[in-house]
């Protein structure tokens, strides 16, 4: 297949162009390389060393004789040279990471949040309407986010996508079924549940083939294909805006410094492994929908764990300190999460268990390149609300954890 | 009251302005005249001659003594100066109307579908952003659309803004309440329910009050206010994109033309006067939600009906003959349509009804105005999709309606 994948410089871009590039597949990756500037507007750099795309591109070639070809284009700035590129490459398919997707990062200020909503509606919106245009019937596969569902649990199971309900009629009760109902906790995962919408309008008016891909918190740095060479290793964030909570868990522990926890610990969330999530996609490749059909939403995760356990379970391998800090994020103290992922298992999916691979993470990644931690980095400063921002700034415990700069 | 009226220059935003001015409020219209723009890229205007936002407000202030503050800003564009604007004038309440509202020009090409979410979404979402970074409590009432419901209707009354469902969970049945979920038909009327999304959101983490008020289509010229003077006159749009259903009814009989009724015209739609819209606003106004408040949603509309029986009602008064031609928009060739409106009503609407009112229309405004109608502008052009334009576009009896150009 030829296959664009835009957004294929990030996190999860990266490891999916090389492990789709290795399956035999065309790989055109599209990127306006935001997220390299947002390390250097927030002045972090990734803790494992990162070379360019095009450096990145070179070594691939010269490990698997390969080729990624690189286009640089902002997708949602650049319309006319989208559907430029669209018709040149005709993909079959077209993986779309193409957003800002650090919550803490949309929460920073106002200029942040409308960064966020620019950025990622625009990259949706734009990638849909030059598909219709061009009349490119590739397969939009999106990553999504959990998150959208938002963690105040009713207590049911989160199904795939769609929930069905009973509405009063005259004539009686009538079934129907729903996009499953959102309640997005930042200004990030709301742009999540707006490219739902958008989705379901294009597959309901130009029949367009779409698979959202509802991603948990993904962990891990390597790959099958990012260990072939040092130089294509991924990216691992570990910053209070774009690491995530088991990143800077495992951050401070290499660094002797209490495992931060916020609020309780009592936050449930979905996990995922680097390796499972690239695999997740090029199964959802395989399946696509057809023309007409509804927008197939699938879970992407793998298990789901509540922070404090997850501290838990970084100290027992490390021998780190438990701290518990005011939370900079306005959401439930406690949550239970109970996700369907029987789409994915039902494809043949064997996932990577957060027990078994944990310790690798702490020896070939925090501790390997523990003399890269930049120790004021660390703590997540992002506050949800002003007012939460007042107190998390006056709290004695934080203020004695903060290192000095 | 201190309002800001964000599209004060708009169909709905200017009378508005007039009774709310009138009823002793101070009004600060903020417009970038994006809709005078797109007159000019149609090469269409307002059957009424209508003067500059700065004329229209001398001559109120002649009529008056009555002053309405003009302040040219781009809400979607300028999020600095909206700022600037807030923490200058502090307004009490802010009445939201500066969106792209016809479903016709957001389906004319790739560029008008991103014109209509790039100036929509961002309008709303700097707005809210603004509020929250100024810390400005104002009342934010939004005009929204029935059409966010979609219009193949289940059956059902559509509740004003909440749909209480049943979920399963282990422990049995959980009643909970959500936002109704939206089908929108256009570009346009999807951007009311990303709307939604974003009102939802800044409502819960920012405890912004809201509300958000679905209109059905308004008919109708004049006000009490818009009355006062030749030159406060309201726009009235009649084109194939601007001009609604029943406005281009009105046109079609007054120019001699055949009413055209696209598909079996058994669409059912909400209507609204204009002078039961601005009445509606004002008491929205003065039923603001409470800080902590989910978002207050209304039905603003008064009566429903068919559009063949529309043509029928019209083809009475003016003796009009109905043609019925093949259906530019995607959506269902029927549907019923049932409305809730409790909260209006128990606030002390007394509905203009349609019967009632639309022979004035016709005396007062079609046939008054009929000399400056540009009949080549009529008809409906714009298709939802690539194949509906090709199919209507060979139609034998459009083509014979065509008028010469």
């Amino acid at each position: 297949m030829k296959i664009a994948i835009l957004g294929g410089d990030g996190f999860v871009g990266w490891p999916t162009c090389l492990h789709l590039s290795n399956a035999g597949h065309e790989i055109h990756i599209v990127d306006n390389l935001s997220r390299r500037w947002i390390d250097t507007e927030l002045g972090v750099q990734s803790l494992t060393p990162m070379d360019s795309i095009q450096e990145r591109a070179r070594i691939w070639r010269q490990a698997t004789g390969r080729t990624l070809h690189f286009h640089l284009l902002d997708v949602a700035k650049e319309h006319e040279r989208l559907k430029a590129f669209l018709l040149e490459h005709r993909p079959d398919a077209v993986i779309h990471f193409a957003e800002q997707r650090a919550a803490p990062y949309s929460m920073k200020t106002d200029r942040h949040k409308v960064y966020t909503v620019d950025n990622n509606v625009r990259a949706t919106h734009n990638l849909l309407a030059a598909l219709v245009e061009t009349g490119i019937d590739a397969h939009l596969v999106h990553l999504g986010t959990m998150g959208v569902y938002g963690y105040s649990s009713v207590g049911a199971p989160i199904p795939e996508g769609y929930l069905d309900v009973e509405i009063d009629t005259p004539a009686g009760k009538r079934p129907q079924q729903i996009l499953y109902p959102t309640r997005p906790g930042s200004v990030y995962h709301m742009t999540k549940s707006l490219d739902q919408i958008l989705f379901q309008f294009y597959a309901q008016n130009d029949a367009l083939r779409i698979t959202d891909l509802h991603q948990g918190i993904v962990w891990g740095t390597h790959t099958d294909q990012t260990r072939r060479h040092d130089q294509l290793v991924n990216r691992f964030d570990y910053d209070g805006d774009y690491g995530t909570v088991l990143n800077r868990f495992l951050i401070q522990a290499a660094i002797g410094y209490p495992l931060t926890v916020h609020g309780t610990g009592g936050q449930t969330r979905a996990f995922i492994h680097i390796q499972d999530s690239v695999r997740c996609i090029e199964l959802a490749l395989s399946d696509a929908p057809e023309r007409g059909e509804r927008v197939r939403i699938f879970n992407q995760m793998t298990e789901t764990h509540r922070v404090r356990d997850l501290a838990q379970l970084v100290a027992r391998l490390t021998g780190a300190e438990v701290a518990f800090l005011p939370n900079p994020r306005k959401e439930a103290e406690e949550n239970d999460l109970i996700v369907r992922n029987d789409q994915f298992l039902a494809l043949g999916l064997d996932p990577i268990r957060l027990e078994d691979g944990l310790l690798a993470e702490v020896v070939d990644v925090a501790k390997r390149f523990a003399h890269r931690i930049d120790r004021s980095r660390v703590p997540a400063v992002s506050a949800w609300t002003k007012e939460i921002a007042a107190k998390v700034d006056r709290d004695p415990e934080r203020r004695s954890l903060r290192p000095a700069s």
